[in-house]
């Protein structure tokens, strides 16, 4: 009811702030009888790690997951998996510059007004880090879909003007912006160190595709399938707008150009076309899902910008600290993790959707 | 659970199908002592109401609202709020040729995949007359707002290419198409018009405003603020995206563009500029919260189209039924409903996020 | 949230007061292609109805039932179940004396405290009238539960010092006051048509039973199912105390006692005693249900008590109205309702617990 | 919804496995400014350990608490508190013996059939130990609670045929069975004793009361104050019974005898005697909310009894672990948590149950 919680049948609640002691999850309603280690959580966590690359923060958090309960005998036992990363490289000293000041385009503000105090530190709750705990559980949910045949993943598609191409998915963890067009990942390599020198920041956005979605997930009429996973993707830091299949681009188009024509192949009823993104009515209809989301540039930029103190007196702020110059190469396993978390609490949501013959 | 009921505190379920006995709504969580009666009600279904212009569908429901609940000598009691309107112009005849068939771009295949069968008269549940009992719910919302001193109203800012400019409020509800610029207005009457008589549709942008939203509302980390309006506005029906303040423009600009610099005037922090679109860090910041949603071309067209039969054989297909020809003047009705219902439920969410002094 | 709604995935969601237009329930989460028509939910509405024998009270209220939606060509769609009955026979003549005094026992007092005022007619939203929502929802629970085999009855166990003693069960819906021992039911009759000439009424204990419930329903640690059962049958109107199979006896018992003997029974594993009420650790273990609550005396009663006026003075007051003499009669379906109710979800809810092999 | 979470704005998720690597629970909707430190919760945590005293098992756990988040300047922020305890003494040695054998009384049988195995070292999820991170939730719970002058406590009633007579709530924390009869005590602890010695346990009768709560917490219809207390006892372990103010009692009482008769006290209104427990209509009257709760004898019992391995043939067992031979003193600060966090999550709710004047 607070927020922490997301999902309904596969259930996840995140805890930890910045620089607290740690991060965490605590993931209830995961089947029992599912294979799981903490290599298969380690594996999703080093992809959205800090200090991976040279386009990302020098922060150097080793995330080392902890399984602290739901597993037996290296199955899931069907009772709540609790999954611990205690904070090592937390770095308050630079926090405390800034404690009083609102820094531009973060949450500094507004949790003041929401709690009449905050953790400054490293945006406390309001921090980046807090996906962690997410990744991880997104890990779980992966790990399931997988046994249904599902696939997601997901790729940089746009970086400032840059805009990817060439779809080659094998190459998209082959570069460190994971743009699946090659060339245009060097583009963006050097358009981010370009901003980063210059203390600035670049914006961009990321599609994600789930493969093997069988048709008939989601739940009319509210918590349909694109909706739940519009609000999946918009609660991640800094995403500011969300789109399934051809999205805004449906403005400009007529009927008769963007419907999707039914068709046979095999004894599988599809369509022609994808501009749906794979969801009809809040329902998948068993072709790929495709969404897209945009990822503002990062707030925090090493120059100086004007703001206030927090009684409101005018003031100079440089936030140090230390950002990712574009969010766009981490927040890739971020979206996927979203969206597998949204596709097995569907999965399994649908389980009960009929009578048993 | 299942998908029907929406909102935390200010708790929803609709219920109903196109051709069934009627549609309604049950409000379960509206604080008790609101002035209320049916009136309130009935004038926000005027405006969603088919049949009120000329560019909307011909099929005449009078929409009458009877509060059946929750409300005594005036007042909501705080008890569940019934509101119920029984269908009567519901022709189910002309649907009895297509019940075989799966009309392109409409959610007959997915239901069926998920159910094993399906109400097919007039899309069922799957219709837009669910939205009846949305916007009767909204209207409750709006007047709980209005006591908070909040205010949210819509419009339609694109019909096909044509994009509204000027932005005169006083104008949206004086014209058929609810835009705020009087002259594009007239173009987006005639081009649905044109398009109507081409057995075709049109598609379009809304923009929603909420006015007066003080700082503080949202929760971190998952029901964010504007996560939980994207999922609101993406489970409307031919929602196809959602973006928040400067949106997928986002993805271009530079961290010292994006940037929103605190200003103090008089006792209050605000922004200079809002592309946060009212929203930090998912928590409201006191500026005005500007949303925008695409809605595709209506996919019931009066043309022949190409098809599949329930057992998957070629087959063509012709909608007849009465549709809109574009969705975008009675979707802004709908829209501010949405955002209505979440601002209230998060207004009742902040209430107890803090400790009595 | 506001408390109106009951189950998880099988979630019902009542709205009415006694003397408004009318009652209902939305029932969400059914399954699919159940087949569902009004004679199936009338017949046991006609089960819990007033005015249908002498130890109930007068008032007589059809209870005519309307499946709004929810059901298409005679079986469930999967979508909301909306049921309604209007009210006729509401007469609030008679509580327009008493509408500025608080009836002893009875829920005016809290109301007012919670809300500042409140429906006064027949007690509003806080009577007994309340459930017939629930047991309309509660006949499609059992129709569900029909086709798992399982199958629930209730019946009265004691009413004042009068206790049931010979369990036949083919008896109890012979007799008007619902009870397995026919001298006992007899007696029972004269008991309350003698404490109604008093002006007085009496208490009594429900015994509820499950039979055919396979081991493993429940939910650990909080969702248990005696846990949602006690919450289930608490909420009931009246209901002071609930117990589950040696119940409170087990104060008095040693472990060596009070432990089932796990024993083979074919290929099943069963107990050999049922202290347990058929249930271990939260969870079903394949036994009998075994339930008992207590309804207290109707507070209603024909005579003059002392009491306040809503501004604190001192009063007598004599409830007119038209009541129950015995609650337990009219309890006895409500009390299968419950457990029903509780059984379906728990049901649906065990459907995802594993993953598939 | 997998049911390790309790409570609706107030919601704890509890985790951890008897002999697992730890055990925590998160606390999301803990209102943001309530000073709290690890001192405050490990004391309750005393209350319920191990090791106490001659009258509980001899498992020496220290169980020593850490915040890992939501607290920061010595208040909690809003944000989710998450409290961890490392399992230092679980010995599962023992339990090898019983892996393929089902503990009559326990869970055993139950979760291998829910999930298809189980976690058979001290059984896992279905200890009692689970409860340390309730107790610890529940610290903070009653912090809250002291801020409204609402005060909960409980004591141990019966033991076996004992009965507390005096009720001197001075000596509750005073002797080891937590009994307010001091006489009554002594001999409870000799009886205990004896069973131990005897290889058996004893069951017991728990009494909470809540003293402060003002007119008004709770939700009709389903949602009362004394449903939402009666699951909370209830989902205890070893919990068979639970009942409010006179409890099954009520079966023998006429209403005259049964109603609490209103009267003025200064500017309130009260009750003359308290029958009702302090709730009526589900929703609290403002006197002293009275509980009970029965818990079953120990179901390991250090002797051989009868029962089946889990391929269901013939088998001894004799349970060694340590454990109990009463489960009531220890429960008494369990039925204390439970009631503070239902009371605390109905203060909350209670606060947008009206419109602001």
């Amino acid at each position: 009811m607070a927020g922490n919680s997301f999902g309904q049948l596969f259930r996840i609640t995140t805890w930890g702030e910045s620089h607290g002691k740690g991060i965490g999850v605590v993931i209830d309603g995961c089947p029992a009888g599912l294979p799981l280690n903490e290599k298969d959580i380690q594996k999703e966590l080093e992809r959205r790690r800090t200090g991976q690359s040279k386009v990302t923060t020098t922060r150097r958090e080793p995330d080392k997951i902890r399984i602290m309960s739901g597993v037996f005998a290296g199955k899931t036992t069907g009772t709540p998996i609790s999954l611990l990363v205690e904070n090592e490289d937390a770095d308050s000293s630079k926090y405390d510059l800034i404690k009083d000041l609102y820094r531009p385009g973060h949450a500094d503000f507004t949790y003041d007004m929401k709690y009449g105090f905050r953790d400054h530190r490293g945006g406390g709750r309001s921090s980046a880090r807090e996906t962690v705990g997410r990744v991880a559980a997104g890990a779980i949910a992966k790990k399931i879909l997988a046994k249904h045949k599902v696939k997601v993943f997901a790729y940089t598609k746009q970086i400032g003007d840059l805009v990817a191409k060439k779809m080659d998915y094998s190459e998209i963890e082959k570069n460190i912006v994971r743009c699946p067009d090659k060339k245009i990942a060097e583009k963006m390599v050097s358009a981010i160190l370009r901003v980063r020198k210059q203390g600035d920041s670049l914006g961009g956005i990321i599609e994600v595709v789930a493969q093997g979605v069988p048709a008939g997930w989601g739940e009319p009429v509210f918590d349909r399938l694109d909706a739940d996973l519009a609000k999946a993707l918009m609660c991640l830091p800094a995403v500011k707008g969300v789109e399934v299949g051809i999205g805004f681009e449906a403005a400009r188009l007529k009927g008769s150009q963007c419907n999707d024509i039914f068709i046979s192949k095999g004894k599988k009823i599809i369509t022609k076309t994808n501009n749906a993104g794979g969801i009809l009515g809040g329902i998948s209809n068993g072709n790929d899902i495709v969404l897209r989301m945009v990822v503002k540039p990062t707030s925090s930029i090493n120059r100086v910008q004007d703001t206030v103190t927090t009684t409101g007196k005018k003031a100079k702020i440089r936030v140090e600290g230390r950002h990712d110059p574009c969010v766009a190469p981490r927040a890739v396993p971020m979206a996927e993790t979203m969206v597998a978390l949204v596709l097995v609490d569907h999965l399994l949501r649908n389980q009960t959707a009929r009578m048993a013959p």
